[in-house]
């Protein structure tokens, strides 16, 4: 292994030094520093949101930053941190509108606010040792230390078991967490500086935690695995069904979903160097199900009309009651429900992107085998949820694939079709974002029409050869080869049957038709929109024009369109740094008026119109 | 079995009606109906404080009668609860001053106080069943509800579990259970009259349990088990020592007592006819040692100087984490201790005697193996515990034996000396009070000098020949014989030696001790009494004027002299009935000053003093 040499980079505000590898991107650098900057584009280079300024000699200039930054930034010495690689030692000043909002409530002076805030504290004390002459209780004497710092501590059973034990191994020098004015744990000597917290999205397919220090809001580690109840179902449904009639079925469910958590808390400890013992707090979102399951909450009434939950309250357990390996004491909190299929996953998606900040109309979208969807309008909003069925992500689809290596992941038509996998790997399939491209282009190119209808072979005589040559009749009805058989990595063609339109259609249709009640209810407008948000791993790699094209979203400006990555794990980050945030959960989750869409008329008419496609080109940048 | 006569008996205030088989005491009636009546005497017929006024025509009035009622009341149907027995049909009315301090809480017009002071409520809700346009969750459904009558609820994870099936199977109309503003249980159906609690007295000799309704604090009935710890060790040292070195000696411990209060609890639900899931609160008193075995609290700083428990603060557990088989999250509270030895036990004394109630200098004294005790001057309190060691429980004393059938309780010394018996069994031994009264009498009549040392059989001319042929020579000094052979059931004499006379002299001294150095810290002199408290089953055997005459208790006028009975199992019942109580406890037990006798001269100084008997007789009633 040749040696890679080493730069150092200083970030402020903060000041923060680094040592790095030559080569290193500086959003990369930045994080790795505890610093959170803004990429809503997930670090493509086309949103300009990650602009640091940058004193020394990094890497040139690249065609992005060129269309993205005005001369005078460029000559203030301005880059986007996604595209810029550390060649030398540099200073790096982060701009605050640049910092993520997390780190925005961390640098804008409220720091203490925030570590007040998570409720979880930690107090160094020296004590006086017992003697005859002063017998006061281990825990009234640790108490009074903490009562001359204006603390009021309460004892907890399974920390007073052993008090008397610990003070006296610790020589009566101890570190006392709480949580609120709960002794929570007790440590010999000063352990202040290690305090931390896991904020988990608990996806029911895919579940994140991150590691956060409660102390500074910075982000250690992050780690990520599959949802291990995928085994005993692939969907809600099925999971519902097996926790009703399999006997222990739910324990098995909530038992998997446990072993997940605990194996990304162990994961995130290993990866940031820190001690499951000194993780204090965490924080769940996730669809009502899943949390549901994850508290060995009966779910069978999610499982029948009229679907509804057992809790929408937020609950706090302990990590020993839910069989966390962090500290046992620790209080895990699960974020609010609004509905049955409205978790607080939507929640947190509103509260990372300071949902009623300035009263302007907004909608979030977050699209998976069901579509959440806020509205807000006139300081009121309005949720509900739509089963768009699975094939946005890929299922159901002939040719259909996740978002992982070879998929399909974007498409252009011309004279020709043009294609883009991930990690540029031999196509094997097609994933959401690609399909949404496809049927966007195959609209444009006139190979299907408004209806859905795609042209038989002998009636695209109009068509440029090229594309009209990858017009066959399958065996029930037309197909559109995407990719031919010599180039897939399949040994046989990628096609798209008139069958996997129809499911395009259904989905988008499902999404667009929930949308259109919400505003509906709401009496809003297209142009009423000042933006939308489109939440979670779908909303993140969708090109809006497509999305717009085939009448997915509203059409709207493409500026006013933004990708906010995984909000519902920013959202659980936020709830866990901040009470205060907690509490907008709670508020946002009791007011939020739940449309049943199963119930509304609106929604089935919606429903028929919105199955096909705009006719004419929505509007583009 | 021929069938016994069945008589009707109506208790006023209230009009409770109760049949009863004629020949029963009117204080049982009393207590079956529900009233508590104040028995301070052990219902022996000498304090005078069960009067009732009877309108019917019940047993004659007997002697004790005769002497403690005036004619004024004899006229006018006044009678002593504990003496009367029911003959034919009656009413009895029951004076507000005859009424317990319970009952008085009860029947003083804040009944309703009370009943909502427990902090546990039943309320009885029919909800709307869900519906496609009604899907609020279960929870929040139950929650509405109850914000109609102005209660906030907060969900529990354990009952929120199984809430929508329990909704669903009892047709949503449900009984909601709740301690403070948390659920705590759901059941079907209006279950609102079933609300009882249980209040615990954990002696390290003996447990007892009291069931009472939350709804009226009516007393539904006792039960009571030795603590199944005596086989681990007979004293608090002994159990301490086996809990720190003996491998799992704190859980062996811990179980020991948990399975005893179960077992109580059971045999409680069984007697009073009541479903053992419907018992929502229990309150625990007991001294430092025994509440934290319970809490499998490490006692191992217990056991050696400075002797500091880990925790004073009062503890509130669940059912569940205790693992007692009543409603599983029915809170347990553990009263606070102040010391390591004052525990919660006399914190309880302190409030069922309305401790603070008028300021007056009182004396409250809990003799056991240890002697606790509280001392009230210009309204500080100061407590003190004194190692007795167990003389006064009949152990260490060559005939001693505990108080129970066959044990001599009362000496009576003139030209002859007369005993009588517990149960008026032939004598097999002497226990705790007729230890005193012995000793007592022995003084009087010259067998022991001021020094306690005993005559020899040739320095006891001058006594009457019957008492004088009772000393012999013993194997180590002299002896005085109680019993003779043959009037023993042991078929050999019961006697009282030396080294017995110098035990009592030691506990005694000890227990005095302690009580001059809290006169003494409070500058508090005999005059200043206004009353001397006895509490426990020691203190309400004693014959007062011996525990004078012997220098136990300070000298005083003998009507200030009150036994109180079980008083720590009353501030138990109090604490679990009324919230307000408990908090007098929590303040008593933080204010309460305590003097640490180890360390105090003034106790050394004393103990020396009076090991001595008094010179003169006390003066008497």
């Amino acid at each position: 292994m040749s040696k890679r040499k080493m730069v150092r980079v200083v970030f402020e505000p903060g000041g923060t030094e680094l040592l790095v590898p030559a080569g290193t991107l500086l959003s990369r650098a930045a994080a790795a520093a505890g610093y959170g900057i803004e990429t809503p584009c997930g670090g493509m280079g086309i949103c300009g949101k990650c602009k640091v300024q940058v004193n020394g000699d990094p890497s040139p200039l690249d065609s992005n930053e060129r269309r993205l930054l005005t001369e005078q930034e460029i000559s203030q010495g301005f880059r986007l941190a996604c595209r810029t690689k550390v060649s030398s030692d540099i200073t790096v000043h982060i701009p605050p509108e640049s910092l993520s909002r997390i780190q925005k409530i961390l640098s804008q002076g409220v720091l203490r606010l925030c570590e007040a805030d998570s409720r979880v504290r930690k107090v160094y004390c020296e004590l006086d040792q017992p003697t005859l002459n002063d017998e006061r209780a281990a825990f009234e004497r640790l108490a009074d230390c903490l009562a001359h710092r204006q603390l009021n501590l309460r004892p907890n059973l399974n920390v007073v078991r052993t008090i008397s034990r610990t003070l006296r191994d610790a020589g009566y020098k101890v570190t006392a967490v709480m949580y609120e004015d709960k002794l929570i744990a007790l440590e010999p000597g000063d352990t202040t500086s290690h305090c931390y917290g896991i904020a988990y999205d608990l996806g029911s397919t895919t579940i994140v935690g991150y590691l956060l220090d409660l102390a500074t809001g910075r982000e250690l580690a992050v780690s990520a695995l599959m949802n291990p109840q995928t085994v005993y179902g692939e969907d809600l449904v099925s999971r519902i069904s097996f926790a009703s009639t399999q006997e222990k079925g739910g324990d098995i469910l909530r038992t998997a979903a446990v072993d997940a958590l605990s194996r990304i808390a162990k994961a995130l400890a290993r990866s940031a160097g820190v001690r499951l013992e000194n993780v204090y707090k965490a924080t769940v979102v996730g669809n009502t199900c899943m949390t549901h399951l994850l508290l060995g909450i009966d779910v069978a009434s999610l499982g029948q009309s009229p679907y509804v939950p057992a809790v929408c309250a937020d609950i706090t357990t302990s990590a020993q009651e839910l069989d966390l390996p962090i500290s046992p004491e620790a209080p895990v909190v699960i974020l609010p429900n609004v509905a049955g299929f409205v978790g607080s996953d939507l929640v947190a998606v509103l509260i990372s992107v300071e949902w009623e900040k300035d009263g302007r109309t907004r909608l979030a979208v977050d699209i998976g085998t069901n579509g959440e969807m806020a509205l807000l309008h006139n300081g009121k909003t309005y949720v509900c949820s739509a089963a768009a069925g699975p094939a946005f992500e890929g299922a159901g689809i002939s040719s259909g694939m996740r978002g992982s290596p070879g998929a399909i992941d974007s498409v252009v038509i011309s004279d020709d079709v043009y294609i883009s996998t991930i990690e540029n790997r031999r196509p094997i399939g097609i994933c959401g974002s690609g399909l949404v491209d496809a049927v966007a282009q195959m609209l444009d190119a006139g190979i299907i029409d408004e209806s859905g209808r795609m042209l038989s072979p002998n009636e695209a005589s109009s068509l440029p050869e090229a594309i009209r040559r990858r017009l066959i009749d399958g065996e029930r009805g037309p197909e559109f080869i995407l990719v031919e058989k010599r180039h897939s990595g399949t040994g046989k063609p990628i096609t798209l049957t008139q069958t996997d339109i129809r499911h395009v259609q259904l989905a988008k249709g499902s999404i667009r038709a929930a949308i259109a009640t919400l505003m509906r209810t709401a009496e809003v407008d297209d142009e009423d929109l000042s933006e939308i948000l489109l939440a979670g791993a779908f909303g993140n790699y969708i090109r809006v024009e497509s999305a717009i094209r085939i009448g997915l979203i509203p059409s709207v400006a493409r500026e006013k369109v933004i990708s906010i990555g995984n909000a519902a794990g920013t959202g659980a980050r936020l709830a866990l740094l901040c009470e205060q945030e907690m509490q907008t959960a709670r508020e946002l989750a009791r007011k939020a008026e739940h449309l049943e869409l199963a119930v509304s008329p609106d929604y089935q008419m919606e429903l028929m119109d919105r199955m096909m496609f705009p006719k004419v080109r929505a509007p583009m940048h």
